[in-house]
């Protein structure tokens, strides 16, 4: 394979002329662009790319961290940031944190050596003061770090909003809220437009605390409908605790949606496969994912980014575990 | 933080020294072997990275290549591959190649360049010719490459037998197996245990083919279930297809299980969210995910191989999709 030492022979200039014109630092003359580039196609030369990180301390690599890749939300989100990524030359190292402080700090130190370019994280830590000295860019993706990081969100307050208001013109008038764990932002926020969509109705509300794993809102599920038998309505704040309520509410019995309405949030694939289809708040995944990875590498490229925090819209799927009105 | 140059000042040694320490190439005395231990644990010293694989011309880095993240097989695979890879102290690149022969190259060509260490592939292509000029170790996970690359996979003709045993055992008279893209192997296999379980048994039997994907395999469901009205039994040789024809005979008003009975071939979690629970030979993916990547890393660690292709059993899961004997 052609090395550096070949192109600069056969372009008739110094090997640090073609070093300056592939890391893209100092002069190179217009005459040597054109034959470096000439070289460089007629070779077949590509590279070597640690070599070059390690002149422009740059690789381009993203380290992507998330909880756990085989919760449904996260394989969706990971696509989108790969197929942004690739598109401008970048690859993903795949982190799972399995929510631990330890491990999200474990990764941070193994790339950070690796001449990591930056990171994506989502992170369920409520603090997480480990990426307040990353010496690299990171862009926080679904849920807040800290006010210093830029960050993609979904309008949590509005999404919880419009899908309560849903269920409530279906003719709920006895719902659960199955919420999110107490502190984590994006709970928070659910709960909260929960709270003001049903605050002035005539309708009766419970809020129950609820993980996000499908054995716990299976548990939980199960308590709910026993606890509150008279229920006609559940606002689960993800997809997956609403698919284990669909459960257990049809192993129990009870007729979805005739007689038990369901909404989730959270818009992952999964919710079109059950039956009936799962009615639900879909956050745009793929569209929070491209954000994150395009400001990420604004900011790896020394872009300025025009905003700092986004946030992307909600909307409501209709599927068949809701009434028709 | 500490460089390579103040262990060495702390050790009393040459950086050479320290060089061809970290490196484990060359002769390092006891004495100045202990200095250099002492010397990085009392300068809290990491290891550059970058630097260190120009020097041995490797890093951690394992490229795990998948037709696409989102399909439910995958996320668990690369889960398991990340947990080994991670004790081991690799991490992942996840590249998604969407079945296409272009993306793997790119992949390839992208990740050797940046001395990736390995390639655990997984490639639904039937020829993949550009495997076999790579210059780093590959192991081939679920299906079969060609016959000089290390293989894991599932013992698929096996694993179909007791999934169509299973539902002849619980009255199934006239079944349909919904096959996989004819040319696949473990499609292939899928079917062939299909054919051996039924071959003298007092059956009908009918072969369909249909892909991976969920909204083909509804479509193809529905047609289907309009041409042989009278079938009690399909298995299907993926829990996607399975799913999917489970929501359209639901949809349709066909009972499951009492008026027909579905099984499945993977083993994914989300047949255990579904209303019934998908009946299914489940593949052992976290073990198929764990044996390749300890394969791969040590035919990276140039430790020979004990088995070359690995064949991991698959097992019966019933749940509601079958009828209790």
């Amino acid at each position: 394979m052609a090395n550096i030492k070949d192109v600069a022979k056969h372009a008739s200039v110094s090997v640090a002329t073609v070093s300056r014109f592939l890391n893209k630092k100092g002069y190179v003359s217009e005459a040597a662009k054109e034959s470096i580039e000439a070289a460089i196609a007629s070779l077949n030369y590509r590279p070597n790319q640690v070599a070059r990180s390690l002149s422009t301390k740059r690789t381009n690599l993203i380290g992507l961290i998330v909880p756990d890749i085989t919760n449904p939300f996260f394989p969706e989100l990971a696509r989108a940031v790969e197929d942004i990524a690739l598109s401008y030359g970048y690859t993903i190292v795949l982190c799972n944190s399995d929510e631990k402080a330890e491990k999200e700090e474990l990764y941070i130190n193994m790339l950070t050596q690796k001449y990591v370019a930056g990171f994506i994280v989502t992170t369920n830590l409520l603090k997480a003061p480990h990426y307040e000295d990353v010496s690299v860019p990171i862009v926080a993706l679904d849920r807040t770090i800290n006010l210093s990081i830029p960050t993609v969100t979904t309008d949590n307050v509005e999404g919880a909003r419009i899908g309560t208001a849903h269920l409530l013109a279906c003719g709920a008038k006895n719902i659960v809220c199955m919420r999110g764990p107490v502190g984590l932002g994006l709970a928070d926020d659910r709960v909260k437009g929960f709270i003001e969509a049903t605050a002035d109705k005539d309708v009766q509300t419970h809020i129950v605390e609820c993980p996000f794993s499908f054995e716990a809102s299976e548990k939980i599920a199960e308590k709910i409908l026993i606890d509150y038998p008279d229920i006609d309505g559940i606002f689960a704040s993800s997809d997956t605790s609403a698919i284990a309520a669909l459960k257990v509410a049809q192993a129990m019995g009870r007729h979805v949606p005739n007689d038990l309405q369901i909404v989730g949030f959270d818009g992952v694939q999964l919710g079109k496969m059950v039956s009936p289809g799962l009615t639900t708040v879909a956050q745009d995944i793929y569209k929070m994912g491209a954000y994150a990875t395009r400001m990420l590498i604004k900011m790896i490229e020394d872009t300025s980014l025009t905003e700092k925090n986004v946030t992307v819209s909600a909307e409501l799927i209709v599927r068949g575990t809701t009434r028709k009105d």
